[in-house]
């Protein structure tokens, strides 16, 4: 490991997923043999005391209070964007302008024209970028993708993806910054509606072509956060009102053909994180639910589903862990995502999924959104 | 049981359905305490030898070759309809116009038009009459309806349905009856879609007001069944054009405000009887699946999903047979539907789901049709 | 069906087993072609009244007060023993003399001596004689021996068997006639005990040899049962003494070599009629639970456990059923348990399991209970 | 974090549980806020130039090729040992002797007296010791404790435990040192054995005290691993004889009162890593498996089991983590349990497992092959 190329790596952000990208910087040399050694050279976040503590705490070797210094430092080579959406487009363009190497939160950005920007931004640029939708690292669904690929459930006739969560189901949950359209883009729909677009264009190979569509805002009023109201933790009666849907439902073709049906919602009371996605073709299905990730159901043949356990050395990212039966959870998902990130730069490959498959789902969201203004009206998903 | 008041029940068809309420006439009097004793007087079919042997098999003291007999018959007072839907009106209309009750398989009819002539003689008749939506009289499902009537999961928000079936995925499956439009109505939409739109309405307690479609037959060829090629069992090169969906997916609201997902398909390998249904409200969620039909999965204020075993004396129909843990099967949905028609009849009830609710089904069944040739176009569910 | 010839069916008791098997004789023409035809002819129980109105309940032309009159009736030619353990070896034997076809339930009989004595009558009677372990004639259970028998899981390594109830948990529960020695012969032992002993030996096709066992009563004093205590429903607050076992555990070595291991018990909170069983074998392993009896768990090659739901044609009983995907319930096992009576009687094939099968559980049980008084010493099942 | 106290670590071995440990190591401090901030010293190993290459990538700032003169660093007040249980005592006893705490992978160690040595030397020594029972730390574990100790299972009846793998079934399989008694004591007894064990007394609260035993080599001769032939990777035509058990059945009784059965197994064709365990009370059960880590099923007053998904904020360890729903995996029972052992050394408490309970859980592994040397009798287990 001692000859391996030191690569500098500087997050911007570090809460949910600043925490847990941290943790795959942290550890993803100790389990594969990779052709660059990241160094967690950086942390950029807007206050400094706050900032400095996340790095200490994290493994972050210094701390910085603008993101455009970090963006412009010598020892940075990879710039990690763990910020809400609002901002993703101005940092990593400025970040591929620089010169490095992007990965970015996902959804890419909170509109298409700045999904748009990016793309071109990281077309002409000489750095590798990459959209984080990490849930194609789960084992189980690389291993879902694997068996689309060899042909094992044959012609794709239906996808049913749902991505459920039941997190602000009481309205007396404060009106946080994912609840406000300005910072977040949308809702539900951005949030975890974009991760099962992304899955099911990702598992069958093919992209969603056109929807239908119905969101609904089901608590249109909620108290202000704390923060929002200039508060401090005692909290506020004052309430502001929630411009981002609570819900989204829609059914769609995908290019080969196959009908699919897409929800996602944060009011499935007793569903904490249930991303499921269920794929029936002519040869066979896939079945799959975050809510237990170490597990893929496969069908042959219109048999059983078989439970796979996918902890075996030759399921996908898997020759890197433990002995079968002893399952991962959510942060090797990143781990993995990083893994893939740094040898696409090593090897010079495009990493996947670009920027350019972030703003293809970020033109499917907002064709749901369209449609969904429009009577449901069956709108197509622009080129 | 002596004392019991004797009523003669008269079947019209001996296929699949056929045979199941036939077991179900036969069996409800050892397990219900009922007002009423069903006599299998007498059952109809087309073939005369074929009807005799069926009625000597299933326990049907007589055989007739027309239902207009059957229904003209003294010693019948109940007229059971398992026929396919083309016949349905026919049959209901001229059995309640003799005095009969009528019970009648789903969906109701074939067209809007002849579920609403249905409803008129209903009407005006002096028999009970009730749309065999057997689903309803699953104990798990019932107890569903009895966990929201008590307010146990609030307001509803969700409601997510699927019917997936598998039985027609080989291209080689022949055009047997349920494919063709004129006898069946509709595909996958009518004979199971149909379930799942009533399942959703019964246990809300609401109406789907309106719905955005897509439908999709995948085979559109078929081999001719043997029997439509007018040929032995050696079979037939000869095909025939499918004319019905093979899968129906569509979302909507219901009259309460909640979100409805809705897919009925022939084409999810792997799944043989998966009528499912989840719905989630504010206060909790619940959560059933027809291939493990003997449990209800609830969740209250966010907790965890229980797995209730639905055996106990106190869920719903269950005092009536065995131990706790000692599960029912499909047919038992059947056994009970009848004892709840007897019980109607003899109390002078209106039995659920009454013909009426039959029609409002077909009206949600006709207005995804129309949606899904109008660009998925939401619309409204005529009142 | 018209020609087949009848055969009348006498049956003592009719309590939980007479009403099921009542069920099973009442339905198992409708489905399956047999060569016979039962004719439910004639009901004994101690209670004129009672049993009157059972027999009308349960469909029996007749009803008698003495067993010993219905074992010599003329149209009797076959008994069905529904009655607790301590009176099968009278009622059997005395059936047998009288040349009558005997299906006796399960446990054969309270203790070896007679279960040896109902063997030896069975010998030398011209009827057929069967012990009624239904749990054989789940059609996943069958299924496992099927596989079994076809070498899919090759070479048994390990049997894990479990029958879990908790209707006795309160302390408050009544002694019933189960919880007493002199006429259940055993506790959770005899009752659930014996079944998952015949259920071992029917799929892996061998036999236990020996055991080392634990006993115990956890709750040894219990309100009397209004009934034996003499009075009304209203109860007593006499106790009486628990003579039988709550739970029992034992591990034990097969002909073949496997280990295995039992637990039976009436105090497993939570788990209502859980009888559980799977096999490792050297190349695959399969795995039951009675709680969701339509579906057999396959591993082959100690790849994922395949879920098969066991509803398709070519599955154990399953043509004269539904389509795949309805399952079955409790009662069904009895259907084909009868089912396989009659058709052993008119092939004059020798019914399974036979009286020696039922002597051979009992053998074991002897043992288990001798182990568990001697220390838990090894102990070998007699021949 | 800065002010935190450093404290020196230095680990043994670098196979499988070294890799694991020192993941944890790495990563606790990211995640919990810790008194002590462990530094990761030094691992040793016997061959230099693989130790070199461990400790580059698993993050040791040094390497050494004999553990005493790890166990003397001045940079080191903590050792972790993570080798076969043939040199747990020795290498325990040293450090302890070296004032260091020590941290020691399960089994204690191969034998009793072994154990007992470890005792008393952490009995005399300043340094804090702890055994590695990482199951305990299972967050759905550490709940199923909780419940206990809430009194909301009531008094506890049975227990029923299991751990099965299949990694040995192939009889091609080669015979590893986990296999050689002098390696490591017992076959799949000790190894996965003494966690079942450990669990069960963890849970409930009670011990072990007498037990009743089967064991079993199904495989008597395996080839020898490339390794012990003294070979390169091509392998070897020599066998040798496998001198542990390859499964344990065991039953027994807890001190208090409960019936307890255990099976620890290799030879479980399709079981990867299920340690499983299921408590009943009397006001209610637990059930865990690890197959599926991030769930607790528990059914209260016989109701049925709820599946809790044990990954919010007030289960144990998880306010460490993501947001509900997001579950961890193998990895993060290490990271707890250090998370533990540096709060107890900072405060001075006691850490759980003490070697006092892997004593405890050794002598129930002796009275296990005690008892099945001596035909199954109940043996005590030795106080």
């Amino acid at each position: 490991m001692s000859d391996r190329t030191a690569i500098g790596v500087g997050m911007v952000g570090y809460a949910f997923m600043g925490r847990v990208h941290s943790q795959a910087w942290r550890s993803v040399g100790a389990f594969f043999d990779l052709p660059l050694a990241p160094r967690m050279a950086v942390l950029a976040g807007r206050s400094k005391e706050r900032t400095e503590a996340a790095a200490a705490q994290l493994g972050w070797a210094a701390a910085e209070t603008d993101w455009r210094e970090l963006v412009n430092r010598d020892d940075v080579q990879i710039v990690d964007i763990c910020t809400p959406g609002d901002s993703h487009a101005e940092i990593a363009i400025a970040a591929l302008a620089a010169g490095k190497h992007v990965i970015c939160e996902k959804p890419l950005a909170n509109t298409v024209a700045e999904a748009e920007a990016m793309v071109r931004a990281a077309a002409s640029a000489p750095g590798k970028s990459m959209v984080a939708f990490n849930y194609r690292r789960v084992p189980a669904v690389a291993l879902a993708r694997r068996y689309v690929e060899e042909g094992r459930i044959g012609e794709i006739r239906h996808v049913r993806a749902q991505y459920l969560q039941d997190w602000i189901v009481d309205p007396e949950f404060p009106l946080v910054w994912r609840l406000q359209k300005d910072k977040a883009g949308a809702g539900a729909l951005g949030d975890i509606g974009s991760h099962i677009v992304d899955a099911a264009e990702f598992i069958t190979g093919q992209h969603v072509v056109g929807v239908s569509a119905l969101t609904e805002t089901f608590i249109k009023e909620r108290p202000l956060a704390a923060e929002s109201a200039g508060l401090g933790a005692t909290g506020t009666s004052a309430t502001g009102t929630v411009t981002v849907d609570d819900a989204a439902l829609f059914i769609g073709r995908l290019s080969g053909g196959a009908l699919a049906s897409f929800e996602a919602t944060r009011f499935a009371y007793g569903r904490k994180n249930a991303m499921r996605i269920e794929i029936n073709g002519s040869l066979g299905s896939l079945s799959f639910d975050f809510e237990a990730m170490n597990e893929l159901w496969f069908s042959a043949g219109g048999g059983g589903f078989e439970r796979i356990l996918v902890t075996e050395p030759e399921h996908p990212y898997m020759d890197a862990w433990w002995p079968p039966g002893h399952g991962l959870g959510y942060e090797h998902t990143f781990t993995h995502e990083i893994k893939d990130f740094l040898e696409a730069i090593a090897t010079g490959a495009d990493p996947t999924p670009s920027f350019a498959d972030g703003l293809r789902v970020q033109r499917v969201l907002a064709a749901v959104e369209q449609s969904a203004a429009d009577g449901s009206r069956y709108t197509n998903v622009e080129d």
